[in-house]
């Protein structure tokens, strides 16, 4: 068995007087979101594939790991063959990422730094491949994307890889009455009280939960596509069209947006869904739930633009701003859906 | 259908001008954890059912509601004829709490008050009855049976009454092999590397889920026992001893605790449990892992003492320390473990 190293000790006894004020102002210094993460393991997977596949692109390279909480990915570069890994994180998992590195022999070869991307220098001024899982709810929730496009911009060299180096996201139609019944109109009637102006914010929010496969009704659009190599910053509010045509004869309760995202510089090319009908991920889906239903059949279209920009208060938060249009054999329909995740 | 009133409008903008940033520092004031606490159907029909068995008790009388949230409790109690009802709360959930009271006809007759209740000055110096659902997970996590202490020393008439008025701590000792597994031993070896830092801090956190009703190996013993009309804030500082007699042969590896809470102003008894064997709550149930397992024989007794204070760092968290001896057919065992409910 591996020796723990001096410092263990330590950082575990700082660790037990963290206190839940701490975890509130920090929520990553906990290590329960990292052990959803981890155990998310089409997500793990996915990363610990791609890079060990790809020996022949990490060896003896410098590799920079944005937002490396508990040091896995790191330590898969480094095992992968790269000479170097730096791993930078704001949060308090630091100290146990530190003691994990050390654990795991690779002191020498990983470096971390705690704190902002934005406001560190590295030791090198160049990197030959960024890795990073920066992917939110809905793909952009959170922004920590704009941390690393900025890392890109200053470190990577060029032809440096990203992995991953794409991610797409979805949009499509589903079937969800009875969910939708639960969250909204639930606060029509609250043990016999109208609380349904709790019922106008909840609409408001999307929400991310896990979609059944057979509730999709409609073809799936892609609404935003990603090269990580190129796309800005300024990019990532965006506006999109999108043209859903129903399957199937249903009602539509809702639009359900999710992400796949892609490793195209592996030798053979990797991605993962988070979509309905993929395996479940720990993004689940995001669900957009809209005013009335539409009684759609088979061949009609359900069309619209979606636009999606960082909230002007809180830049972690995204507005996301649905114009849904339909023109069915049931009747016209036509709404502008204000919706913020946050 | 009850028109909204006209600061219906205006609260719904401000609500859906917050921001997650916002929910952060104010973790109450998001519908969601409300949504949570309304549809546990045990706890909020306990409440239901206690008030409106009780009009003969409540009728024409002073009632104050403790942490009122979205105020469902208060309007239970001005069903029941109360004369006047106080809500106290923190949360800016208050915001929709008025609407809430106003549209369901009770803004007469309810008062809502936005802050600390250790802060406010009510508008008379008396209340008959004090309605709280204060629970916290352990029972006591979150501290606010404080505040509820502090109102009843304050306002509560003599002979006043107390809903609920009694609440009971049991522990019991329980199989958890599988879980413990994962969610311990877990670190021991992720995607082949060692995080055992990991599990030296999640050890020290008790894990509020829920536990099987086939998973108690041991019978149940009361480790506090609180008479809500007498309690001090001192005793919720306590120790007790514990004496767990296995009637099965089983490894125990954690022992489990839960609180029952009962009515019993009301005319029949009236009173809900979350333990193991009963119906689903949000509180679910806490464990605390033991180190190592012990294997029990039928009549074997697993015994120790159990302190628990609130953190002196964060009042609102739990240091729960443990001390467990078992002398079986198997070997002998004595540890204190020392937990962190955070």
């Amino acid at each position: 068995m591996a020796t723990s190293p001096p410092a263990a000790a330590a950082a575990a006894a700082r660790a037990a007087e963290l206190t839940s004020k701490d975890y509130y102002f920090d929520s990553y210094s906990h290590f329960g979101i990292h052990e959803e993460m981890l155990k998310d393991s089409v997500r793990t997977k996915a990363y610990m594939n791609a890079i060990l596949q790809s020996k022949h692109l990490f060896k003896d390279k410098v590799v920079l790991d944005v937002g490396c909480g508990t040091a896995i990915l790191s330590m898969f570069a480094a095992k992968a063959g790269a000479k170097h890994v730096y791993g930078v994180d704001c949060s308090g998992i630091l100290t146990q990422a530190r003691t994990i590195v050390a654990a795991n022999g690779f002191a020498d070869r990983i470096t971390l730094f705690q704190g902002k991307m934005e406001d560190l220098t590295l030791p090198v001024d160049t990197v030959d491949i960024i890795i990073s899982e920066w992917m939110g709810y809905f793909l952009l929730y959170e922004s920590m994307l704009d941390t690393v496009l900025f890392a890109r911009d200053k470190y990577l060299v060029p032809d440096g890889l990203m992995f991953p180096d794409h991610a797409t996201l979805y949009l499509g139609a589903i079937e969800d009455g009875e969910y939708k019944a639960e969250k909204l109109e639930f606060w029509d009637n609250v043990y016999g009280f109208d609380m349904s102006c709790i019922r106008d914010i909840a609409k408001v929010e999307p929400l991310v939960d896990t979609v059944g496969s057979d509730a999709l009704l409609s073809n799936v659009c892609p609404i935003l596509d990603i090269d990580l190599t190129k796309v800005t910053k300024e990019e990532l509010a965006f506006s999109s069209t999108f043209k859903l045509t129903a399957f199937r004869q249903d009602f539509c309760h809702a639009l359900v947006a999710y992400f796949d995202c892609t490793f195209s510089a592996t030798h053979k090319q990797l991605n993962f869904s988070t979509g309905p009908k993929a395996e479940y991920t720990h993004w689940k889906q995001t669900v957009f739930y809209l005013e009335g239903e539409l009684a759609c059949s088979p061949g009609e279209v359900i069309e619209g633009e979606l636009t999606c920009k960082p909230n002007a208060l809180n830049p972690r938060d995204l507005d996301i701003n649905i114009n849904v249009r339909f023109d069915g054999a049931s009747g016209s329909y036509s709404k502008l859906h204000e919706f913020k995740l946050r």
